[in-house]
């Protein structure tokens, strides 16, 4: 099996370095392109049907933003980014989906890839990575299936004078990063609930035979998320300092906004970190507790019964010469005495306060 | 349950992004203004009755502070806004309650936004954000709520000719941060004081069932604590390496002196933080030698008891020809034989100093 | 035997420092060098007979590809080196193979040091030294011994036209350099795999005896590989930086892409090491838990039938006056008691879910 | 208790910030007040009665060496640091004995906190702040009590021509901060040999009840101490760089032997955490050896006894027909049996290394 | 005892600052000095008697090596630093053995505290302190016994027109850092070889009670180890910056070498430290193992026997009415009964895998 799971590698291997393949599940869903070309008083919404449909926005005059679905479409993948003068490599990311979210900052446009996080309906966390790129005005999103974060995004560019409408394709690029991580807020709760949850579950001393399975599946979910939110902080921070002629300096303010949230969720990443691990180790102790539990009622028991039974076995022998069995209240007396011993038994115990 | 939890991100992604949402829980408190109108030899006192009235402050030649409690009132808060020029982004993180401590620098304003930590009856650690602007001759603060830790700081303005009556309105702000951060030590100090407390308790062997429960809780306290602490310093030095206009030189080194106290309160949160890991250790191994204890009382009843009941039972068996069953005083040297054993048993256990 | 192992540096101390040694394992294996001359519109695939055949490529206009395989033949490694104005340090570093990869650049080559992955026949990582010249218009390599990770950057010289034939020979070390890299994913897809793996067998309860040591050698393998990768960042990072002469502005694009692989792959490596101390921590869990069912056991078995026999054997016992001996039905009414006793025993257990 | 504890801050925030609050333990000790006016050849040794006789030696031309002791004489401390024109805060900080070791550098005097760290008769660390105002040619030191880690400093003042007696008062800080740092050493050889202690009873499995307090303890020690001494590297870069008119360029190099001190002590404290880290570890392991060899025990004995029991009860039972009991050497025959089973038992132990 | 130890830093702490003394071992060795004055085409190697003979060397025009053997004659040590000119504290610091290594560049010539590492013939660590002058044209070593690392720098140094011969003195102490640095790889391969057999040992199950004794003590090897190898990278990057004119720039390239080294020894030992501490979990879990065993043999026969002795003890009893023992075959049913039992538990335990 693991030879198996190996083969995307190897394949990608037999290429030329910088040669474009998709690296995602193939399929042969179809090609899905729409387009919003707006200003501050008209938007047009359309549904392209061929890649050669979208070559007319690159030298348009109004803002543009064209969302293509479909990275296994390879071909026309590659055709848009000559139309747009997109470095070889750039389309070379954005059919390989499993980059790390990064910019690459290029003379005439700038390039992003980030990765959009949701739960499923399995409550099993889906990374989908999106790759944009911001021109003079317009910009092209490439998502590897239909369905995004982005219905926000799109109810606003229909109201008409609103700010998205009225800025350039600079905030919009922004409008679209900010509804990308204002989603990773989704993912940080539910993950900050299901930690929550399973500290009640060992409140309660429940401790199912998967908890540590739980545990442990849930910090691989953190580390993944960690890793698709670390690098927000950085891109963020190349994108104020590099003053690049397509960010209006006014919108930088707006991209600082999102460094803060990136900033926030990554500190309550480090937070559920640091409380798994907690979790790992109270498990733990809670195990152990039980274990001492179980152990004093045997303890207790045996320390209670196997002295008894002794005194018991002693009578039961049958040596002709044992002058007690004979007298008459002997067998009232022994009940007596190991009574007294069973109360002298309990009473050490609640004294140590194993009862 | 999860799902209703996360309603609030869900909610807010439904809006525009830099859109002014009130995160924090819905009430029907009423807006509360109160305003200081101050000079080196004045002060007027005024609890103001609507929003506009806010607005003289904003061109008068004297000091002012005004302090708003009540951010679910998101028109008034953002008609004052308004007034006094915030941009909107400002206007929508004093709205959000759930922002990491910061400091934003503008040309003509500085907007920082803190947090007030202090313990509720149930000593539980309550958070409370406080979002502070400084402008040329004001101080406007945003609070969720009525009641907060500037009692001190209003005393002292009420003083005639006061260092914080002639000093300027960045001096104020200073004496507001300090007064938050003085409150800071009041929540180091009692969550030192627990750790101790469950120190104590494991010292004395004193294993509550719910003992872990509180490590750990304890341990998301500091974690918390620690968040909302750690950014001062980098706020602090923002503010000193600025050189902003707002900020007199001479004030710098009294931001200069937080800046110590904020590094000295981290130096003993990163302590607490060890000491709360070691706790967890010192827990594990508590309950180790609690087993060990519950083991040894087990195996020395049992290797005491079970040779001897052996014995018993040999002479319990009932075999026509067992010859010992016959001499008259072999039962007694047999009690003489299990004394010896039993001895022996003692001396063993003392020398394994198990006894 | 440790004294043995410990003998190629006692021996490495005998000479001066910077002497060329080749501290592989002693072999017979002969000299193999083969050379690729090439340019756009021809290319000559060569296999030289001696050392001095690779001296023409020195000054020859066309671009060169120099591969010699056998570090043991240090004085052919020397004549080269000198052939070539090597400094003999780098002569040195190339005959040793442990270094650790880096990047020295002088004022006419560069020279890289890396290192090959590959798993072998039985799944053990094995690491191979390859050290680059990267001059004016040729590529030495060197090798310990023949077969390598380049076949696919053969095939592409073979191509006319292809881009690396056009570009230079910075393009050919970036097209080496990203082979190897390459190459580190099926490592790293192959650890994680492994990881998967042992995983699953925990999960399952699966406790071979030699899983710790499993881990263990994992985690050994997971250090080796970091020790690979971590480098190869900083080497990039400098020959972005350098701007030197023998780099065409127009590779470094081609650099940063390797860049960014290093990362993801150094990310990737970061959390295996989070898992693989994880797993350790859950075997550790699953063993308690497996300690805490036997316990179980043995305590249910031994509450219940110690007493029991308890009371067995007081009525073996043979006092003259013991009345219950004598009723008709005591003996039947006991076992009521005894089964009424098991019962609730059972009960308790149910309750405390022993059962 | 808790309550009682957090006074002191409650407290506090009472006052104005920057306000002078001696907070150290009330006491009636009279203020203590020595001088020291020197040259390269004269020396005068003054005890000063009152706090107005140290303002002479501000403009003398001798250099000078005033030590306050008492800091909760807050009048006189004010008195004097406003006639040397100290900075209302240092006088604040000065009083405040909870400071972190810190250096705030003025125009005409550097002010430096530092911590004396010596153990009391009980083996207790105790820690004393001491402030040091290093002006043009005078020095003054506050500490709360008498008696310090000095003497060897005033005794190489009394040596005419000393090194410290010709150069200036920048030197005399030096030798000051030296004497400190030099104290440090016999701290941190104690607590090492503390550890070495604790390791040696570990090493002899005395597993005395305390023990995990005694190594938690001293993990509170050496966290103490750490935060005492890591800043003191800090202050000394400062005064490097700062290039102070107060101290000479000849002085930095003696500064730079104490930054050398405070790395290695700092070494040797990140050493100690390590080591008792491991302790506790350690301790873990031996209770775990412990306990196992305690179950030995147990598992043997019942192994070989309640088998052997188990058979004698058979032949305990009253049944009318047991054919064996009415041999004549079945008895015999039994125990020969039972012996066979004890030795195999033996065996099987020894085999399996538990015996 | 403890106080005995401290004696060291006590007595240190009676001088002055900066004070020179020798805090080795007392002995009655004597001083012994050697020397190597050499050019390219001549050497004189020459055993000093006097301290002053060592005078010549500063002024003359040829190389000179002069190696100083014996730390605790502190009069004559002070004589040649004072005549080679060297700061008052770096003859102090060549006579404190406790020096962190470290590097002190002066005007004049270069000072260096190196460590010198190898194991005694008890496979003890042991480090001896050497201290190293660069002038023009001479190099002052300073150790505190005669035998060192530097025989084969002799060797070399004999052999005529070798480099180390042509080139100047500060190529020699390349050659002389070179030759320390080597011998850290033996003292690295034979800490990795000592980790290597303490993991086979626990692989075997091989649990001696002192093999957590073992990994302790090799874990302060490796911290020991650590502390001396780190600075030098540091020390070797402070030659490569400071651009110092008794540095050729030709040799820099040399200096770098060595922090390869270093670098990959560092790498070396971090990852020693990551198995040592996983030795100490598997250390662990091989306790926990055995426990778990040593449980399982327990549980298996008191689960078997103490219900059968149960049945055993039933039939013991004494009642007048006991139906089954009077039937003629009830005995040896039971016998089939218990059969049925015994192979029913073993079955049990074969299915839960603990035979």
């Amino acid at each position: 099996m693991a030879k198996k799971r190996t083969n995307k590698y190897k394949k990608h291997i037999k290429k030329s370095p910088g040669s474009i393949i998709y690296t995602g599940k193939k399929s042969t869903k179809q090609l899905f392109i729409d387009a919003f070309d707006y200003g501050p008083d008209f938007i047009n919404e359309l549904e392209l049907k061929s890649i050669e449909d979208t070559f007319n926005f690159k030298n348009s005059k109004s803002n543009s933003w064209i969302n293509i679905n479909g990275l296994n479409h390879i071909n026309e993948i590659e055709k848009i980014g000559k139309h747009y003068n997109l470095h070889p490599l750039v389309i070379a990311d954005i059919a390989n989906i499993s980059q790390r979210p990064k910019i690459d900052i290029y003379d005439d446009y700038i390039f992003v890839i980030l990765k959009m996080l949701y739960y499923d309906e399995n409550e099993n966390i889906k990374i989908e990575q999106i790759s944009l790129v911001l021109g003079p005005n317009y910009i092209l999103t490439f998502q590897e299936m239909e369905g995004d974060v982005f219905d926000n995004v799109r109810e606003r560019l229909r109201i008409e004078n609103g700010r998205i409408r009225t800025l350039g394709a600079d905030y919009l690029l922004y409008a679209l990063i900010d509804a990308i991580v204002d989603h990773y807020y989704i993912v940080s709760e539910t993950m900050g609930n299901k930690i929550e949850d399973l500290e009640e579950l060992l409140f309660n001393g429940n401790l199912q035979d998967d908890l540590s399975q739980q545990v442990l599946s849930l910090k691989k979910e953190v580390l993944k998320v960690r890793r698709t939110i670390f690098p927000i902080r950085e891109i963020i921070s190349r994108i104020e300092k590099n003053e690049h002629a397509l960010i209006n300096p006014n919108s930088i303010q707006y991209y600082r906004d999102i460094y803060d949230h990136a900033f926030q969720l990554s500190d309550a990443i480090e937070i559920y970190r640091e409380m798994i691990w907690s979790l790992m180790d109270m498990y733990m102790t809670t195990i152990s507790n039980k274990m001492n539990e179980v152990m004093k009622v045997l303890t207790i028991i045996a320390t209670i019964f196997i002295p008894l039974t002794f005194i018991a076995g002693i009578y039961g022998m049958n040596f002709d010469n044992m002058p007690e069995l004979h007298y008459k209240y002997s067998y009232f007396i022994l009940w007596g005495v190991m009574i007294l011993i069973f109360i002298g038994m309990i009473y050490y115990f609640k004294k140590k306060k194993w009862l």
